[in-house]
């Protein structure tokens, strides 16, 4: 049997009863260790907590390796351990249909992901429109699929999360190329960086998806003790110092209700001026929508 | 302390070993009872589990009794459990700010939720748009407010994730007017009830939204025991018999990737007639998108 089993966001204890029940019977337990991190846990913690040893599975093995992870799992139980929880990742539905080829049995154990848990900061879940991922700029590549999305989402709307960039056992290309085993320090994007991407885009496609006084909300170690949220402006994201990762973004969309905006109103730095800015929100893509604040600004 | 504790889905167990250590040192122990269940335990089987009695919080509680709740959580622990996670519904929040107001300190345990465990289906929560909720009709009361938002996602190839009405502890006007605090069966909105719902406003509304041959998943009890999924279309789901509650309904997008689409196959009863749907819906809302296939046809 193959147990897929969510491992919430930060916490050893944060694996549910049956979770940790299912782990402690298998005979190989693996730890996806590429998509996400433990906030306030790791490998050491987790082998005491758990009482047996986790086999880290990279990229590479959860890629190409699904059939040396599901070795013996006709007679035996495996456990594949998920941060957040199960399907989050394509890689975790790819291992599940080679199961499936295999003939073996499999049974996912939920738990909290950043895609639910995120309600935390006060915004209604159901307000939320597709979810988008920023990752790091280079000096050759500046991807900004994300801008469409978010336009898409904000035109009739709806609040953005925008899951932000995290390198974990990347080789730099130096070393990928002379085949060297050698990983550079872990990355994890921060609010500052994001918000900067996220103007940049704007400043070079200019469709007016956002202006730097839409509001956001940033979600830091959101599930770890030491969780925040800060609402503002792009801009004053841009600037922002969020502290230690693991970090996500919200931008949110014209639909706040008034017990949404009372929520986020305990993480800003100044009430009025958050509340104004959310109220010139509202009004940037009503009917007719198209014409951006400036022109409107000339007609009066 | 206020703990805002998430269940998860189903059993007991699906507790985190967090959330259970902290309900066992909670001095009271509410639970929200009405606005999801848990599928496979009840009242009593969580005060065993947790060797203490649960007081079952109904609506009137939760919205009108938050000091009640809160009374000496300056001193005490108070555990508030919520079936799923924690922020479903804008009544916890409520509770939250409440307790802001009285200077109590809280913290929330996640867990997870229809929102994120849906995953299981294999479809991919970032391309969900918007949540919707479908609520039984009534002779005088057929509420279609959630269509213009299904059609906001198809409109841009999002998938939307229906959540099923829940009817427990409901009067009904009779008893109300006389004051007589007899409840009505629970009743849960099945999958054939809400496919017939969302076909009656088509019908009714004709802006083209969605047609009997829109391909959808039928998500049932999910994160129980007896978890199923079946994909096929809107028409076939209003003669889909699903079973014992929970369920929920998903209706697709356009933007379907073929690893999703070889994940659904898993669950259809004519792989190759719903790879046809599929492929089908994935040209309705493509520019010139609003021209009605039916009118397409015409060109012919």
């Amino acid at each position: 049997m193959l147990y897929l089993i969510g491992l919430g966001l930060s916490h050893e204890t944060d694996i549910t009863v049956r979770g940790l029940e299912t782990v402690k019977k298998c005979k190989r337990v693996y730890l996806e260790a590429y998509t996400s991190i433990l906030m306030a846990a790791d490998q050491a913690s987790l082998d005491k907590f758990y009482g047996k040893e986790i086999i880290l599975a990279d990229r590479e093995l959860v890629e190409n390796g699904a059939d040396q992870i599901l070795d013996g799992a006709d007679k035996d139980d495996i456990a594949f351990l998920v941060v957040g929880d199960v399907f989050g990742a394509t890689t975790h539905t790819d291992l599940v249909l080679r199961a499936k080829e295999l003939g073996i049995p499999y049974e996912s154990i939920h738990n909290a992901s950043i895609m639910n848990a995120v309600g935390a900061c006060g915004l209604q879940l159901y307000q939320f429109g597709q979810t988008v991922s920023l990752v790091f700029f280079t000096d050759s590549w500046r991807p900004d699929s994300f801008y469409s999305k978010v336009l898409e989402n904000r035109k009739i709307g709806l609040h953005t999360l925008l899951l932000l960039d995290i390198k974990v056992k990347e080789q730099s290309i130096e070393n990928m190329t002379r085949g060297r085993l050698i990983y550079e320090p872990p990355r994890y994007m921060d609010i500052a960086c994001a918000a900067q991407h996220l103007l940049e885009i704007e400043e070079a496609r200019q469709e007016k998806a956002y202006t730097p006084d839409t509001p956001c909300v940033a979600v830091s170690r959101l599930g770890s003790p030491t969780q925040t949220f800060k609402a503002g402006s792009l801009k004053q994201m841009a600037e922002y110092n969020a502290g230690a990762p693991l970090h996500s973004l919200i931008m949110l969309g014209r639909q706040v209700h008034d017990l949404e905006l009372e929520y986020l109103c305990q993480f800003v730095d100044d009430e009025e001026e958050f509340k104004k800015l959310v109220a010139t929100d509202q009004e940037y893509f009503k009917p007719p929508a198209w014409i951006p604040p400036e022109s409107e600004d000339l007609s009066d």
